[in-house]
């Protein structure tokens, strides 16, 4: 099959060639792959700047969606035909995070999507939303359940609530997408004149440019009448955090999602406190948050937001323009 | 001022009569009742069917909205001018209830809100949402809370879920709106193929004819693909309750709101067991609740559905109207 | 190895027998057997009962500890030596039920443990609590799950709370165990005077004598000062919900987990509704609640209660008297 | 009435004086102040190191106890007699804070305890659990809620998991016994020899010498195999809190109450997200937290740790032994 190999770090070393085709082994499922979106730890991953350890070569990218082509023995969950995507956190399947439950993250433990074909046990796949293409899919398993686990899982927003959305990454408009479908109120940030408009017309009540308000927080206060919003996801971190708590009002939620702006988070202790207010760190979720993400999908049509779709020929390029931050929701590669 | 009075039991007996206007102690408001809203149970205390021990005269209805008139030493809350809706269950502010909570019922162990002008403790007021006029508002307290109490307090339903609407009483259309509103799919059931339409226009995903499908549980499990809905309000009591038992899928919720058909259950014990079911009683909602509707109400621009509204000359005719199930939706009373 | 096989329903068909050793496939886990302990529903299926659709010969008993004596492939979690107790709903392993998870469990649709060595696959052991015997965790797995899936998974008491146990089965003395550990009050029911006198030697606060109290809820109801209890399993249905409904206060939990008294709840509506009370329908639990329950009996040395200990070759006579209802705490038989 | 008051900023200027007695208004409760208990906020507060604006005269200290003395117009839930512990958030009565419910706050916003009477809401009250004197009682309100808060209302820890306390302040004693309490295992640090003694006395399953393992995080994860804790709360803040994410494990609980070394938090972003840890910001409780609180304390005998009690007399003294940390366990003032 064709595959996109990394034989050495750098994205100039991503390489299109042609390996074996995969055999599923008793209870594993053979997933023809039809696209596979990136996300930012691609990225990392594949320029190795996230770790010069990974053993190469290796296939990238975690997200994808396709159809399945053939499945091993003992397979009850899946035929031949039905259309799928992959898990990312593999054996973390209902309730609680474990130690365990992180070991096998497709793309990172396992061998990534950007091939023809994927082998993947049948308990790590979740039926694609009747509504989405499969280009469309393949940008929800980690970015999708990411937004559906802070806000939905943890902070549990309820319809008439309001949820600050930082920036316009993947997870942040998932994030959008999935509070307007719950009903809440939806305060957005960028700091382009033109993606606060797309913010709009998604649907967001409110934008901030948060170049032309660096403290930002207050924007947030005045747009909520002082009261501060019920939940945040903190996508970059240190950059963000101390606005972030300051964004939200009593009993409020900033889900710790980010990396982005380096490791220690200097915390308002006194806003924290007198605020009553939640941090709580967390990676992706679990197959359930999958599976209600995609209920959700398609009971309320949600399409995801793609910024632009690559050929499998041009991935190096898709990996490029994915460094460059310059995007407006997910891209995705297709293979073909 | 003007108000309706009950002078004895039976719908002919409520009269309009000229009585003191009431003045707010300290912490109370006087509020200027625009709108009372009807509930089944105000006709069962007008008739006397509920207790023949109600103290006469009185001025019935529970529910109500309008515009606060004067205010009392030591009122923080609210000033003159505000558009305010008054809370059911005085005494429930936040959390969960308790044998105290109970004691004090608008319109049940107060004077209820047929009149021009009705006295509230300042902590039992709700501001009255952007988008409703006060004949809108004046239905939220007692249908409203009870939809949201039973849906997002208790069943904590999440977009993409399934709920069973049963009937087209003001709990349900309630319901069927708020779960609308938080992104879930909805199935609604009525007798009347008039009424089945209405339910479609506002948005039901699915509709059933009970009439046509006595069984209508089996028509639930085949519009879910055999899984039942998530959750459903049990209004009908022992009429329904098989039925609604048989309509919830595993971990399923059936809210008991309803004594319309007698005093005792008949639950399946296999079916509750075997699918993990939880029946919750409750009745109405605490302060916050009312609180939480308030804002999902204005944040996705829900009105409420009224099927009538008379003048408070024809109050008389408001009642007997609500005793014969022949609505869609609330029927109100103008104090005008 | 030796074996009891059911070659026939009835009792007396419960035979010893050799029968080849299981070989444990890749994933699966060869466990010594040394002690299994019976439940209600073991006799049940032994007598043809609970249905005679069941394939004969079989395997009889769900409960069983003992030590791993070898792995198959694969096995990461486990090592020859390691003592272990098996879990019931083996594919129930966090969160939720799913209708999935209802379809494999030890004993009923795989072969049960009444051997000398069964093959169980390594996800469905848990670690024997050090302080207990193999014979003490062989009656972990369905009662005392039970009992801490319905105190502490659905009901979550608290130290503090007021907590009713019903009759001197496996479930309720677990559950006054578990009660008990975490700080709860406990009244305990019974018909025997001794067996009252055994309840609080195990540290029950009240008793109550349910042959001389009929109305025994109104015995709760003055030991709590009119308030209720905070949570009950109810364990024989239809003979005692009407009165555990009673014996619950405001907010008040009963699970249900019984279907000793016939299929049908007759609920009082009045009081549900009346007192928030919430009906919880389970069966045993999770993977995750066993972990928990074990960490817990650990801590806070707990050891079930034996009644008695047959020896294998006494398996018939340890059935019969599992039918009689005339013991108190679990009835357990040793492999040897 | 004498009372101690303070009438400039300093510990000397805590003075006996006799003041007019106060007189409750309707709905109010005069209780004769049996003790007063101090907590670290007193010191602060008293020599003006918390805030130099508080209006002065007035009487200290947040905590107290003692006897009901007289009732005023339209109380019902008290009775002259009636042995009650005051309420510290009074308006925090049930469920979540709000801001509301801070903007009252014994002995910070009113006046405080340390005087022969005091005027108090009736809703502002508990009755004291019959097991403990009014010295035993005075020590709940603040330290033993902000306990329960934590690890009951927030933590939720359960019966076998393992909750870590710190040093030997109020707070972290009551913290020890409401775990102990409720089946937890407990492993508790100070750096003092004797004073690890004295909370293996109490209970502790584990102590660690802080002073001798700077990095005590390490000795907690080997006393729990690696795993690390469930729950702790963070006492000192700034000086303790990457030892504190480090020691708690997956799903781990972290609660922020205090202020000691600073405002802000230095949080270790890797470990939050990694392990899924919760910092939860509180302060406190609620009246229900409180009642819960007292619950527990009676069923399960719970003495609260008394390290010194001192005469009104010496009320300076015990200021600034309050102020000298070389305590274990409360410091109470009694009114006589």
């Amino acid at each position: 099959m064709k595959a996109i190999q990394q034989v050495a770090f750098g994205l100039e070393s991503l390489t299109l060639s042609e390996i074996p085709t995969p055999v599923p082994a008793p209870n594993e499922v053979l997933v023809k792959i039809e696209a596979a979106a990136l996300n930012y730890l691609d990225v990392a991953l594949a320029t190795g700047t996230y770790s010069k350890e990974l053993p190469l070569p290796r296939i990238p990218t975690s997200d994808g969606a396709g159809v399945v082509a053939a499945i091993g023995d003992q397979v009850s969950k899946w035929k031949v035909g039905d259309r799928v995507a992959i898990h990312y956190n593999q054996l973390w399947q209902y309730g609680h995070a474990t130690p365990d439950t992180n070991y096998v993250r497709t793309g990172v433990t396992t061998p990534g999507l950007l091939a023809e074909y994927a082998v993947v046990p049948e308990y790590a796949l979740v039926r694609t939303p009747a509504n989405l293409t499969s280009v469309e899919a393949a940008t929800l398993p980690v970015a999708g359940v990411t937004a559906w686990t802070g806000l939905m899982s943890y902070a549990k927003i309820q319809a008439g609530q309001t949820v600050l959305v930082q920036g316009t990454g993947g997870v942040s408009l998932f994030a959008l997408q999935i509070a307007l479908a719950a009903g809440a109120r939806v305060i957005a940030t960028s700091s382009h004149p033109d993606k606060l408009k797309k913010l709009q017309a998604l649907g967001a009540h409110e934008v901030i440019d948060y170049k032309q308000y660096p403290n930002w927080h207050e924007e947030v206060r005045r747009l909520t009448n002082g009261a501060g919003v019920n939940a945040t996801l903190d996508i970059a971190g240190a950059a963000t955090i101390v606005n972030s708590v300051k964004s939200v009002g009593f009993n409020g939620f900033v889900g710790l999602v980010g990396f982005i702006a380096g490791p220690q988070l200097p915390v308002d202790l006194f806003s924290v406190v007198g605020s009553y207010i939640r941090l709580q760190g967390y990676s992706v979720g679990s197959l359930q948050s999958f599976q209600e993400l995609a209920l959700a999908v398609e009971a309320n049509d949600i399409h995801p937001v793609i910024d632009s779709v690559f050929p499998v020929s041009e991935a190096q390029e898709a990996f490029k323009y994915m460094g460059s931050s310059n995007y407006f929701g997910k891209v995705v590669i297709e293979m073909k």
